[in-house]
């Protein structure tokens, strides 16, 4: 009998659930809203007690943050996230139960990322960043081969940028670090910023200039930080196509020739690239950690 | 016969090369001072080769940038770095090639984690950082169990970040990136904001408080990054006493209960440490590097 894997792509608006093995066999797609918790998982364990055949595992790429610590009383948990009533949320155990398979949690990023090292633009690498901008910005990779994990998992979305209150008045909306690189460069800090809904502001607006240069602040500091062979960045924000050749000449002149070695210095076309797997990543992305999820010791 | 293995420690300003196989076996220790590479790596190769036992492999954890990627025709060069006539020095190669044993080459601070994760504060942790901060600010360490390497070798000195002219007016010293991490909170940068080498300033001196601050800006960047385990921070610059304890605050502040793991929430103190290797760090790092020369495939 073949090996059917569960993928569950949890974000904050929508859970994406389906079935199956690579980006050619992908079925029984369902989508639904995130409300609450109980809500929301009992219909994830619906649908998979629906499915006709047997899975072998389960994998979910979530919003977090979550306890990722084997060690942990709360492992497999949402933790501290700002989504009303999710705080604190048993999510991998409880999926587990019900459903009686291995269940494999990563965040988001982290299950873009593997997906894009299985079937998309990070085959053959073992050190690259996945960086997504949307309604939030996060980020993920692998270093070595493996998943980036530690305490816990990256946070890259909130590292610390240079920010000149005089050429940028806004404050930036982070909750918890005001002006860090998603409080000023996330979706929602471009509407505020500018009064209007990123998708409505035109490719020469001066608003993705500013915008190149905080990704490419945040992007050099997680360079410096691993050393990258290659750095993939998608999410809603990128939708606007002037942004990232900006993206990338900032990039390359932050650097400043400081690493010497050629797809930074000549190529940067094909060192930061878009994600492969388009509308399908999170799921797909999900499905690559269930198959991790029988594979890890 | 039992194995024995070359440690280089290679300075800016000095070398020191020695024996061994562990810290209470460490022998035969030379120093000298950093000249011109055919004159300063024609004295290693003597004294190696002057060693009464044959050796099984050698190490070197040596200042950069080096190129680290086995497939670049420069591989085991020191690149681009600023000291005079050092810029494409091969290293590693003719070392190999003059004493006929495995070489393995890496950063300074790559070679000291490696050390620390050996024998010192880094044991049992598979994801975890050492940044020194002196002359310059470097940083290496280890996820998921390895040497962070990808592209090349990180240079966590080199992150941006917030840096308000107001408070302080210094520009920065950094050649490549002017107020990055390092150009703001090496050394040098110290003293010449002040006027005075830091080992000079008494402990109550409010650059120390701003130096705390950068330290801990640049600790959080590389935090959310990579989420280690523990930090381990050294260097002639932590010698002052009242800066850890004011960088630790810094850094609990900056990440503002964001990472709701035990380590960074209650005990900043066992999160954040002095390397335990101390003055023989460099040597025993770069043992420890040749110990993994003939491990490695």
């Amino acid at each position: 009998m073949r090996s059917l894997y569960g993928g569950i792509e949890a974000g904050g608006t929508k859970f994406v659930c389906a079935v199956g093995t690579c980006p050619d066999d992908v079925s029984a797609e369902v989508r639904f809203a995130t409300t609450t918790p109980s809500e929301t998982i009992g219909r994830t364990i619906d649908f998979f007690r629906e499915r006709p055949e047997p899975l072998t595992a389960i994998g979910i790429g979530s919003f977090g943050p979550l306890d990722l610590n084997p060690d942990s009383p709360t492992y497999g948990y949402i933790t501290t996230t700002t989504k009303t009533g999710w705080t604190n949320t048993n999510f991998a155990g409880v999926l587990q139960e019900a459903l009686n398979v291995p269940v494999l949690l990563d965040t988001d990023v982290n299950a873009a990322a593997l997906g894009e090292h299985k079937w998309g633009v990070a085959q053959g690498l073992d050190t690259f960043i996945y960086l997504t901008v949307g309604t939030g910005i996060g980020g993920g990779g692998m270093v070595n081969g493996h998943l980036i994990h530690g305490l816990s998992h990256p946070e890259m979305g909130h590292v610390y940028i240079p920010h000149d209150p005089v050429r940028d008045p806004y404050p930036g909306c982070c909750l918890y670090h005001g002006d860090c690189l998603e409080g000023l460069a996330c979706g929602p800090a471009i509407e505020e910023r500018w009064g209007q809904p990123p998708e409505t502001l035109p490719a020469d607006h001066s608003a993705w200039r500013l915008e190149a240069r905080y990704l490419a602040l945040g992007l050099v500091n997680i360079i410096f930080a691993l050393s990258p062979q290659r750095v993939i960045i998608g999410g809603g924000v990128l939708q606007q196509e002037s942004l990232l050749p900006m993206v990338r000449k900032n990039v390359h002149e932050l650097i400043h020739d400081f690493v010497p070695v050629p797809p930074l210095s000549n190529d940067t076309d094909s060192y930061i690239v878009l994600p492969a797997l388009g509308q399908k990543a999170g799921v797909l992305g999900a499905i690559a950690l269930a198959q991790q999820a029988i594979s890890l010791p």
